[in-house]
């Protein structure tokens, strides 16, 4: 169990350094939208900063690592992060504050003495709707609105402000993407944000009660995303852990974070963790649930159930996975399976069903939880619950009866205005990824697809972050909006940081490789940038411009530590007597004594290639021939 | 500059430990073919021990670390490994052994008496087709000959050598691959490997001075092998080292080994590695050429790389990277790239092109390397020496131009019965590695295809095997043969042996989760039966049937250490109280409950399915249309 001290919050009130270090030649700079308080933050790499004659030296790049990594704010983890949305939130005039928490368990945890050590201490009063009040975004998209919200994201969205863009627009366009049906603007405008949450195709989770949320989109026409989880188990963890694996983990890029908390705890735990958030953070509300049965599926009510929703949603959770399409008639299909189910939701909702042979309770009482989400605004992420645990069992009965139901729950959710994106699978080997992508789209009605992985082999356990990985990439380019991070640990123990780190740069690599591959306006810019400096043997630069500027450099020192290294013109594989890279500009000199430009030295090869192969070329032929 | 003293060398004669360290419950066993001496090496992974009532307990693996996982056989790497092919070749009655080595440059380093210490102790003289002969694979195969090496490797790719099998024939099966082309049959016959052979699908890489080679067999009908580099350089490393890297690289699944050493010594090296080696060995000739004319390009001459070839070949190298589609007409297109000419043995060429102003004599002088490949039966692979280094060059015109003139070479190889692969890129984008495959399976005939990766995105310096596997997972399932290993330092440094293991593993990852998305009769017979040991929390031989059975033991442990815990029903993620996979007991009891067979359960859960949205749904339904 886990006590934060005076001692230990004095110290935790720093944070780690290592999650606060401003990341290396980077400045964190704020763009100004339509009204002074939407600050949309960005890292700007400095580039080739010797070279005066340049005027494109900086990449800008998206940044998830919030108030951090910005050395003129002061952190404070007992305070929280600073107040961003309650500006925005009070001039919609929609929403009132409560003088006490809604939830009796809430309740009960704020006045209980033994609490006192560990709880946040500058608790704020939860908001709500006011009554016949919906404070969705998709409710003000709908209704025609732009958002304070949807212009910040407008903003964030677009990477293009920077001067190497311009640079780069050329060879960005050399390559679109094969988009799946999606459709990513040049521009990303506010109207464009608020009509794909008006249709339902992105999410904007944005709990009124998250006012630190720095907000972002989920959608398949915007960046990809990526989710980290935490959360402190039975066996493990306290709650300085799990704020500073939140930190660490959007520092090193996770969008969104979920706390599957199962421990001690579980409440103090996510408003730590929400208060010192700038990203939007996750929960699954049965897990806390099954925690206050000590256990038992089978004692779970929907009366409990719907206290832990409010007492979740008036913390701030701003998307809550919900296991609503787990059937009973659904449940004896799992039994012919080699891994049966499971998922953690999804066995607890089978059980319970089978325990009381009675319909899912989240199923019958979806349209009261709808009320609730359009209360606080929050977004439905449609639990798979039925998922396949292994290769065998992907694309089976179970999984897809499950994924039509979850279609339909869309539609319900939509009636309500209430922002939903759809949970997908786990193992699935790779021909079999994009039946379900096309079936989630044409299922759910575009609603975002957010999956965990999948994993295209169960052979390499210690190595699921690879394993997924690859499906990750692959379903990201097909067009899931958000991808769920898989830790090397999975399958087999808790990831501590280092795996936390592994796991997010992997799925970093994963949705920026799909963001290319769908042709995301700008998105190569960075890949440009940094393969010219790689060209350029700007060493410092290839470090700055990677997703991990530590790994590249320590690795690059093992080999060549000295300093005088980073600024040599050759590298480890070839030393430095012949070089690859250097034999270019004798291509170029040749190019050029050719007395032509680069484009005419390119046409004049062809001709030349015609040339010869009319002697040598044809030669060969002819003896093929005659042979 | 290394020296391998007596004491070094008797501490290397056992080589390291952890290299020949049987595999945990795994039996070492051989399957005999139609004479004795074809005797096919497996790893036999006992499961599931305890259960005496379990006939198929047992998972048979491809084995590619040869007798150094056998403890029957004493290693003694200054002796080298068993000979295994010698009768064979004998008994066709084509070649003859010389008297001397026919390289100018070789006999000089055998004769050279400060190398004495270094070099391999017991030298076998090299063997040569005798006049006017053709002793390549490809020759047998056409002339419709089966050799024993054919023979050999329909054992070895066959799978189904195993009770198991049976048990999940009908689970393999439910999900057949999406093969783009590829036809693998339900079992592979030695006849069927000739064919492939003949028809140049496929190659079977094995010089007749390699005799402890145990053959195998790349091509895109067979299972996806792949390659692991190493190699001394400039800076750094020794011999020890690198023959110490070999015994590593193949303990963890490389099915071939290129020796890109450019360092010292480069002849010893390649002498104790391939003496050492149960798998091919593959060298690009033009390193060693280089280094022999000190590193200036421009001063290779013919004459000097066709004596490396031989000097090569007599050591018994199996296949040749040879650049001989770096023409010089297209080396002016890689002008405007972003990157030039990233690989080395293409810009030694372009160099060598430009410095002479003539054309590269390795394309001028095919035909006659072609008669050295096949006095030996050396493999081409046709090297991309214009392939692209990052993400910008992808499929660009030098790259094309390149791959046509490799397709022209591959019908002259053939047309000397030589065995080709091609090489394929480097840096390319998801979306459009497809058109890579597909182009080059046109241009050369439906050659076997080898790939570097490629690298889906150029951000992640450190991360490269990631960022490559994504890729070379894809293009395995397109249909490249043999996928070409990236480790986490390339583009940074030097691998370590670590590295070398990251590397391996993550490419057997891609070459795994592509043999189950092409259908590989039995591939998914290991994902089936390690997913089936995690549902049944058979800890041990979840770890023991993993690709790394050390690190999925050392992940477990730092969670739950206690010896305990192995049999633990239950995992760290739920901990002890609740586990979702315990569930579906209840949900077998349940099915068997309603007086039914499994599949009735699940028939029986489809038409309450029915009943119950004639119900609930339409009463769902009817509400979204009354809204």
């Amino acid at each position: 169990m886990s006590v934060i001290s005076e001692e230990l919050l004095s110290k935790s009130a720093k944070v780690d350094q290592a999650s606060i270090e401003p990341f290396p030649n980077s400045n964190k700079i704020y763009i100004t939208g339509s009204r002074d308080d939407i600050r949309v933050p960005m890292r700007q790499i400095q580039i080739d900063v010797e070279n005066q004659a340049r005027t494109d030296n900086t990449v800008m790049v998206y940044d998830t690592s919030g108030p951090y990594t910005d050395p003129n704010v002061d952190i404070d983890i007992r305070k929280g992060l600073p107040d961003i949305r309650s500006a925005w939130i009070l001039d919609r005039d929609d929403t009132e504050q409560l003088s006490q928490a809604s939830s009796d368990y809430a309740r009960g945890r704020m006045t209980d003495k033994n609490l006192e050590q560990i709880r946040f201490s500058s608790l704020p009063m939860p908001r709500r709707a006011k009554s016949g009040q919906n404070v969705s975004q998709m409710h003000y998209a709908r209704k025609g609105i732009i958002t304070a919200e949807m212009e910040y994201i407008a903003i964030r969205e677009n990477l293009k402000w920077d001067s190497i863009r311009d640079i780069n627009r050329e060879l960005c366009k050399q390559h679109p993407g094969e988009s799946f049906g999606a459709a990513i603007p040049e521009q990303i405008t506010a109207e464009f944000v608020r009509d794909e949450v008006a249709k339902g195709r992105a999410i904007i989770p944005a709990n009124i009660n998250h006012v630190e949320l720095e907000p972002m989109i989920i959608g398949r026409n915007f960046l990809v995303k990526i989710n980290g989880n935490l959360g402190n188990s039975a066996l493990s963890s306290s709650i300085e852990e799990e704020v500073d694996k939140m930190t660490w983990g959007i520092r090193w890029g996770s969008d969104t974070i979920m706390d599957l908390s199962t421990g001690k705890n579980i409440h103090e735990t996510r408003e730590w963790i929400i208060r010192n958030s700038p990203v939007p953070i996750g929960t699954v509300p049965i897990y806390q649930a099954l925690e206050k049965v000590n256990g038992k599926a089978e004692d779970l009510t929907w009366e409990m159930f719907r206290d832990t929703l409010i007492e979740q949603a008036e913390q701030g959770v701003d998307y809550f996975t919900i296991h609503a399409g787990v059937l009973l008639p659904y449940v004896p299909m799992t039994a012919k399976r080699v891994t049966g189910i499971v998922s953690r939701g999804g066995s607890i909702m089978a059980k319970w069903c089978l325990a009381h042979h009675k319909e899912n309770f989240l199923y019958t009482n979806f349209e009261e939880i709808c009320e609730i989400m359009k209360a606080y605004d929050i977004a439905y992420s449609l639990g798979d619950g039925l998922r396949p645990g292994s290769i065998a069992d992907a694309n089976d009965q179970a999984q897809f009866a499950e994924l039509e139901t979850l279609g339909e729950l869309t539609k319900i959710a939509w009636k309500h205005d209430v922002q939903t994106m759809i949970e997908g699978p786990g193992h699935v080997p790779m021909h079999m990824i994009k039946e379900n992508m096309d079936k989630q789209l044409r299922e759910c009605g575009e609603a975002p697809f957010y999956t965990l992985g999948p994993l295209t082999t169960d052979i390499a356990p210690g190595y699921d972050h690879i394993t997924s990985g690859i499906g990750a990439a692959m379903i990201g380019w097909y067009g899931t909006a958000m991808l769920c991070y898989v830790t090397p640990k999975e399958h087999l123990g808790l990831p501590n940081k280092a795996d936390v780190k592994e796991g997010i740069i992997t799925y970093k690599i994963a949705a920026h490789a799909a963001d290319l591959a769908k042709g995301h306006p700008g998105a190569q810019i960075r890949d440009n940038a940094l393969s010219q400096a790689r060209f350029e043997f700007r060493w410092e630069d290839q470090f700055n411009l990677s997703l991990d500027p530590d790994r590249a450099r320590d690795y690059h020192d093992q080999t060549m530590p000295k300093q005088a290294h980073k600024v040599a013109h050759f590298c480890s594989m070839c030393g430095p007597n012949f070089c690859s890279m250097k034999i270019t500009q004798d291509v170029r000199d040749y190019a050029n004594s050719l007395g032509l430009s680069e484009q005419d030295a390119i046409e004049e090869g062809m001709s030349q290639k015609a040339d010869q192969f009319k002697q040598q070329g044809s030669q060969l032929y002819k003896e093929i021939k005659d042979n």
